[in-house]
């Protein structure tokens, strides 16, 4: 059954060299009161990025005319695909030296042109970076070093449709360049959901959430990508391939899951049958205060390993609950929230809350199971989740220094990771800057055998210095969750800015089996240069 | 924290040929009284098989003085690793013409030892076949053909401690060779458990659930031990790799995931940190009967899309549940079970209740929850269940062949899978002997998407040309898969048995990549060679 709802038409301008909206962004004032949270900011924001500051060099390669109707090379379409939007890329355009701008940017129509854009790259030694919304935070969409004659950016988003739906197994089947809300939209109608909601839910897409396994909002339950797919089509120089589309298979490894997180570097995914779920209808959420983090993380895992599930349960430290506006007075904050399609969630609700108590929470009680949002602070955690990349874009205007990073740790090791993190990371930052650093941390997603923190790091760089800066932060990083052995991204995706901690995570028989996966489907080694191997 | 709990010894033989204990086999009137329900079977049973009456060569290599420790060549030893326990395996050792007889078996101590093995297999063309519980249906631990100079069984069930349990993320390292009743006995002091209890619980061990991905008794929920692991150790020709111990990563492709399901193709797993569960003490159960199946169907749909997540959600067909005693009314029987170690099950298990009445089921109304198990219909399925594959023993030795198979399919595609299977496999079955063959159906695992049914064809052979029969039956089960695009297998995995399916449908990039991956991990090809690659 083609599914023929029109998406919504993109109505707002992206912003080139940050995050999102470009009318988002937050303007002059708007920076300097960020920039006046940070001991030793600059005193006036730089100024926004423009693409007529920047030198862009002719292209180094010409597609064949057969193609030259998917390809532009266009300076400001080349520009606004040289990077992700990491702290780095920001900063790098802000400084006006971007990474490599891509000779070309390409948007296939259908797998057919994938595969035909990959035969030409393959034999003239043009890098291909694949694309979806762009939004990656690890160095994954850009283009380093200079093996390559030229490097051509594949853009996905012109393959956005849903091409059809099932709804007696609740399953569609989704072109991989559809984002978020293109998705969402076109599902709609079918009163079904993928539910996958990532904080970069509106500038990510499905090819990208699934080359990256991208964690979604939920808590707990399926809320990983890699859980909601049936099949995927996978376009490689070696040829294209198709899963069976089942909703489970013991068939050998999973095939599926070798693309599964190859960012990239194995081929280009180009459609999959995704997983839906019914819209829920019950929703409730409430939030916890406690006095201190180590009691609180008790109570996260006693919740963890309850079997209730909940939705939300995001633990915020004192210094997110500060900036979030969810707590003033130094608490940690719980956030909890349970949602259903079918039956209410009073009573998981109180369950949880119950819980929290018993390890010294402070819960308000939860509202009538109505559909509508919890406490206040739930609500100002909310708001303050989705404007957190614009603020940091805010603060590298002021010349910050902003790493967000994120892990994953069973629970008899996450208090000491987290605290290894606060302290040492905190102390390489002082030591690049000279100035006091803010580390916070929160967790994002709960297991019962343990959690994912996510840390934001910021302190007030040296004007022009920034970019090394955050490098060496990077390090210390990467340093700290090696020693402590916990994952170097647990939904951020490994990329080019993870790759020095992720060779070391590796076990080694896996490094020689996906090398020589890559050799065999990438002969000319054009997918992706760089990332996950070579 | 080491656990020191001594596992229960062995106190009873195993069969060398048939299923499980010698004393449970069917002795000559229990077998009679089988071969009564099939026309045209053997008016006597043949005689159990005896080591005595095989041909065993002498062995075809000889290990180092440093590995003879470890080495048996002993005839019987010997003869009881030839084959798994197929039928196609029972009937071969009933005829007295089984697999070719492996020339060593080797009993490891430790990753090392398998190390020391693999290198010296992998010099002297030895065909290693990994070996557990020896349980495979589909033909995984045998060795086929003559292109190695010996063959050498590689038994891993001394390798069977706990070597270490982590009480607050609830997890444990176990090393592969551990029988079930072994590693839940030594787990159970600890008040955890893995609960992955598949049928062959008693007969299998940890390593092989892992290299065949296998599937445990739960209908929903984690079932799959894929979902329970957290690290793998695993020792190939190529060198040992463990992965980080983690609840979850998104670090590039999951390392785990392409030696799940890789069936001793890719290396050896040695050990595991696995997640372990409290034990449950709310447990209750209940059957419905329905009036026609695909009504039935419909119900187990609902349910399974509901989130109710049953521990139990077992459909039967009018023959399944005649055979096991649940029904003799011509009904279908669907037994529901909810278990949880935290929360009473009766709320959810008497809303599944409704659910089923809703569509035509009769339901009887949930005892107490209280833990003990249910109706009579459930308590008789459940006898019968453990029992069944001594029964197809007997029934081979009434000269019927019995072929069992499992698959998965999204609830869209299943009932003209399911009508096609009885069909077309039944005229294969009756088309191959000339007897009328019964075709029976039950679903074992439900999805939101779908769900895995279970198919057991029984029919009376041609004395001496069972095996041939059951080769034709088997393809023709294959090819009703193949054209529906159902999985080959669900959670039986591969082996030789499913192997021209299989190779049908993985998708063509995915096998390069595995293919590429075996020729790097085990360049001298000696890793059970013929399955999933080579």
């Amino acid at each position: 059954m083609p599914a023929a709802t029109p998406a919504p038409g993109p109505s707002r301008a992206r912003s080139w060299w940050g995050w999102g909206y470009e009318d988002a962004q937050p303007d002059d004032a708007e920076c300097a009161a960020l920039g006046a949270l940070l001991p030793g900011t600059l005193p006036r924001p730089l100024p926004p990025p423009r693409v007529a500051g920047l030198r862009i060099a002719r292209p180094g390669a010409t597609p064949p005319a057969a193609l030259a109707h998917l390809v532009s090379d266009d300076p400001a379409d080349r520009a606004a695909h040289a990077m992700g939007k990491a702290y780095r890329d920001v900063m790098r355009a802000l400084r006006g030296r971007p990474g490599r701008i891509p000779d070309l940017v390409a948007r296939p129509a259908s797998g057919q042109d994938v595969a035909d854009l990959l035969d030409w790259a393959g034999g003239h030694g043009v890098a291909v970076v694949p694309y979806g919304g762009g939004s990656s935070v690890v160095g994954g969409v850009e283009y380093r070093g200079d093996a390559h004659r030229a490097v051509l950016s594949l853009d996905l988003t012109a393959m956005d449709r849903v091409l059809a739906v099932d709804p007696v197994s609740g399953a569609a089947r989704i072109q991989a360049g559809a984002l978020g809300p293109v998705l969402e939209a076109r599902l709609r109608p079918h009163g079904l959901t993928l539910r996958h909601f990532p904080q970069s839910f509106e500038f990510s897409t499905l090819g990208g959430w699934l080359a990256t396994r991208a964690g979604g909002h939920y808590a707990t339950g399926p809320t990983h990508i890699d859980d909601f797919v049936q099949s995927l089509t996978v376009v490689t120089p070696a040829g294209t391939g198709t899963s069976l589309r089942l909703p489970a298979s013991g068939a050998g490894p999973s095939p599926d899951r070798l693309f599964l997180g190859s960012e990239g570097a194995l081929g280009v995914i180009t459609e999959a049958w995704m997983r839906l779920q019914e819209r829920p209808r019950h929703k409730l959420s409430a939030s916890v205060a406690f006095t201190g983090f180590r009691r609180a993380l008790d109570a996260v895992r006693a919740i963890a390993r309850s079997g209730l599930a909940p939705a939300n349960c995001r633990l915020l430290d004192p210094g997110e609950a500060l900036l979030s506006g969810a707590s003033a007075d130094g608490s940690s904050v719980l956030i909890l929230g349970f949602e259903s399609a079918r039956t209410p969630v009073g009573g998981p609700l109180a369950a949880a809350l119950e819980i929290a108590r018993d390890h010294g929470g402070r819960g308000e009680a939860p509202g009538a199971d109505g559909g509508a949002p919890g406490d206040a602070a739930v609500s100002a955690w909310r708001s303050a989740f989705l404007r957190m990349p614009y603020l940091r874009d805010g603060l590298a205007r002021m010349g910050a220094v902003v790493e967000t990073f994120e892990t994953a740790a069973t629970w008899d090791a996450l208090p000491a990771l987290i605290d290894a993190v606060r302290t040492e990371v905190g102390a390489a930052a002082r030591k690049a800057t000279g100035h006091p650093a803010t580390v916070n941390c929160r967790l994002t997603h709960v297991y019962p055998d343990g959690a994912a923190p996510y840390f934001t790091v910021a302190v007030a760089g040296r004007p022009g210095d920034e970019v090394a800066i955050w490098d060496d932060i990077k390090a210390a990083a990467l340093d700290v969750l090696r020693r402590h052995r916990a994952t170097v991204t647990h939904h951020h995706a490994v990329g080019r800015d993870h790759r020095p901690g992720y060779d070391l995570q590796r076990p080694e028989p896996f490094a020689l089996a996906l090398r020589a996966a890559k050799d065999a489907l990438d002969p000319h080694g054009v997918l992706n240069p760089g990332v996950l191997v070579g």
